[in-house]
This record gives C-alpha cells, structure tokens and sequence, in this order.
C-alpha cells in the first residue's frame, strides 16, 4: 500500500495527479517541490500537495513514490540525481512524452534489487497550457497511461509491490493502462500526438501570416477553425524537449503528411480524392 | 416584411435554417423541396418547414425569398431554372461554400429590374456529417455569415428590400454578417475552412494508414488528435464541388502549408522552431 508520494513538479500534469489521486480516495501524503515556488504554492492551494518543500531530493527521501512531472531534459536530470540517493525500497516514476531516453536511463542507474525501481510511464492527457492554476482532478479520466517497462528487469520485492500498486493507481485516476516497448511508444506518439500538434503549429502559424493582419477574418472560419488551431497555443517549452528526444520519429511523420497534402492538392479535380475521404472517413469510423 | 420562404434542399443547412427561422421568431410559411423525399420528410417532422413539395420551382413559385441550401454545382443549376421562372419581385439567396461562379451566375441571370434577385451568401457554420436528423436551431449563433453581393446591381424595390430583410433575418438567427467581394471570399476560405478541412482529411487519411490496423491505438492520442481528425469525418459528396471551384486558392493554400510543415521538420532542433511557435501562439491571442 502507498502511504507516501513525492510530486517533483507541480505543473498542470503533476497537480493534476496530486487532485486526481485525492479525488480517487488516496489517503496518504504528498510531498511537493517545484522549481519555481510559484507553481508549488498554487498546487498546495489546491489541495495537490500537503507539503511544499525547497529541494526536489528532500521531498523524495522519505517518500516511497517520487513522480517526476517536469520536461524530458529535467527528468534525466533528476534519474541521475535520485539514483544513487533513493534506496532499493523506492520507486521512481514519470510522466515524460518520450520514452527511449528515459527507458535507457531507467535501464542504466535504476532497477536492480540494490538499486531504486523506475517505472516508466507517460499519461496521454493535457492541455494547450500548462501550470498549476489549470490542473484538473478528471484530467486522466477515459485517458490511455502508457507504460515502457522493461519486462526483464529484477526489483527489490518491495518495489516491485510499489510498481504494481502505483499501477492501480493510475486506474483509480480513471486511465486505461497500455504496456509499450520504449521504440514503439515513441513512434507511435510521433503519429498520433506530436504530427498533430506540430501541425496544428504549422497550420496557425501560416495563418497568422496570411489572415493575422484581419482580426475580424481571424474568426471566420467558426468551429473547425478553432479545433484544427487550438494547439496552436501550446508552448514552445512543452514541446522543445520532445522535439529533441523524438526527432527522427517526427522527421518521418511530418515527411508523410507532406507527401498527403501533396497528393490531395494534385488530386482536387479527380477521382483520387474521393479515395483519400474515405480514407479519411475510415480511420473517424473508430 | 417576408412572409413567404421556400428552402430547396434540407439537409443539415437547410433544415436548421427553418429551425433558426422559428427560433428567432417568424411566423410565416416556409414551403420545402429536397432531391430526395426522405430527408424532406424528417425536415417536415422537425418543423423546420411546414409543407413538402415534390418540385423545387413548384416550391419556389409563390414565395418571396428562396434559399437554396443544395451542394454548388446544384445551386447552378437551380439559378438556371428560377432565373426566368421567377418575377422581378422575388429573392433567391444561397449558402454555397466558394462564392466566385456563384455570384458570377447571379450577375448573367438576375440583378436586373427586370428580373428576379439574387444575393450570394456563405454562412460559416456546419458539421462534420450532413443530413436533416442532425440540423440545429443554434447552428448560425455566434457564426459569421458572409454576403458577396454586387453592390453596383439594379434591383426592383421589393426584392431589394426582401435583400434588406433577409440580412434582418440572418441577424435574427444569431450570425453576424460581412460584406466581401466575391473573389476575395474565395480566397479567404481556401485559408480558414478549406485548408483546415483538406488537412484534418491529410492526417485522418494518413493516420488510417499508419495506425488503423491497431484499433486499440488509435485512441491513444486522447483529445488533441480528436480535435485534430474530427472533421476527417467529412464526407467527400460535401467537398467535391468546393475543391472543383476554389481548386486555384486551395491549391495555393495547401502547398504554402506543405512548405510550413517541411519548415518545422528541417527546424526540430534549431531555434526557428520557437520562432514558429511564437507566430502559432499569436494566431490564437485574437
């Protein structure tokens, strides 16, 4: 049974499991630290944390799951630092958007019976914008939590109690839990999380230059605009890491979907783009 | 003051129209024609349209304004037919998506005072799946309908005035209208409706591809890839006619954001892409 966590990181993703954990009957202590207090004192405002302390290795020591929700570069930063602080009874967890680097890691400074546990793990919910002040209890409700462990490794027993029951968890937070291979995860989250976001980028920022200038044609476009462009509003920092940490992956999806646009723009007066809706039509139709 | 409208074609546009209609409080008779008899029937049992009849011009022959709510290349041919069967006394309106041949065809066989008058109008509010079972009262609320009238035309004084009132109308329903020129209109929804439209299209299409083999992963991208694939939904009958006469704007639409998309690719590690950001996050700041 988890009776202590740590949050490393009290963002809109790491409040939101503190509200979520809280709304799903956990009775035991969180233990938060955030970079900038700010963010900290808005999640103990909200009930997410109980306890806000100044050092992220202070907040883990004593707890017996330390989650880590803070940018990819961050994560690897803390796995290094944790490693050798935490004991074999602890688990570390994360929820990183790619996970070959941090699989890697885990494999290499964690997970043996001397060694602290890692659990890799990536919930596939969030916003446009992040921080503390939007964090919402039902963020993970009905969402898939991806987790890449490696099914090889060998935990202290307590761990690897400590893994299963962060697990239950995560359902009691309302998720699905899906288990992936790091590769596949990150190709797979290339196609189905980051194409659509850099092309919701790509899309607003080429409006902006084409109908910025005109406030009054900006909001034309009604409904479909606004979907197709709300990611639009998603911070460079969210996203700089997983560019980064992902880069062949996108490299090879926004490749295609060039390639896509391309054929329906050569096809917008035959028969192929009839082809191309249903298509289309098919992948909507579940 | 209208008091006689027939809508030919109820489907999702025409059958909310006469839902909006009564909504915001008219009171007259509104008579309907669709090519089909099943979708006027359900039309008819919302109360969108208080009588069906089996030919459009018999539909439009006693009416004060016409609607035409039928895709473009049949909203054409319906000019054809009513421009010398109707008076110089009566209105035909539309709500077709590309404006240019449209607003062309009402300057050969309407617009005189001698005939009938035509004004040319694009609400900017729809669905993602057509069909009278799925029309809304609130469908136009807040949404933009767009006029691309030929303000140098003639008309006699009751049909310039029925122009009058059935812009009254349109407000009545909760849109708020703009004034384009015809060519102008064309353009700027290639930008904000057509573009987003054939990209969610792209991206559905090549998603079905890549992952519609793997059903329990196509939810994986939780909310942001619904919102981004929605309207992949959309079916080919209701985009056909748009991507055969706006295909020179869309063409060009398409192919800036190919290029947009390459931009970002070639940029995953550089600091372009926080520039690129930036121009995404000012679209959306209004």
């Amino acid at each position: 049974m988890i009776e202590r966590i740590a949050i490393l990181g009290t963002g809109l993703l790491g409040t939101s499991v503190g509200l979520a954990l809280r709304a799903a009957g956990y009775k035991g202590s969180i233990t938060g630290w955030n970079r900038t207090p700010e963010q900290g004192k808005v999640a103990l405002s909200m009930g997410a944390i109980d306890a806000l302390v100044p050092d992220p290795l202070e907040a883990a020591r004593e707890s017996q799951v330390v989650l880590l929700a803070v940018p990819i570069y961050a994560t690897l930063d803390l796995m290094e630092q944790l490693s050798g602080f935490l004991g074999p009874d602890q688990l570390v967890t994360d929820v990183g958007s790619t996970k070959a680097q941090i699989a890697a890691a885990a494999g290499r400074l964690f997970n043996t019976p001397e060694r602290p546990a890692f659990l890799p793990g990536h919930p596939m919910a969030g916003k446009e914008r992040g921080g503390a002040a939007i964090a919402d209890a039902t963020l993970f409700r009905g969402a898939v939590w991806i987790f890449t462990d490696d099914p090889s490794c060998v935990r202290s027993p307590q761990s690897a109690e400590l893994a299963k029951d962060w697990r239950e968890q995560v359902v009691a937070m309302g998720s699905r839990t899906i288990d992936l291979d790091p590769a596949r995860h990150d190709e797979l989250v290339a196609w189905v999380s980051h194409l659509p976001q850099f092309t919701a980028t790509a899309l607003s920022a080429l409006l902006e230059e084409e109908v910025g200038n005109a406030p009054e044609l900006k909001h034309v476009g009604g409904r479909a605009l606004r979907e197709m462009t709300r990611l639009g509003a998603s911070p460079w920092s969210m996203w700089r890491d997983i560019a980064l940490t992902n880069t062949e992956a996108v490299e090879k999806a926004l490749f295609a979907l060039e390639q896509r646009l391309a054929y329906i723009r050569e096809n917008l007066r035959t028969p192929e783009l009839r082809d191309e809706f249903e298509r289309a039509n098919r992948f909507r139709r579940e």
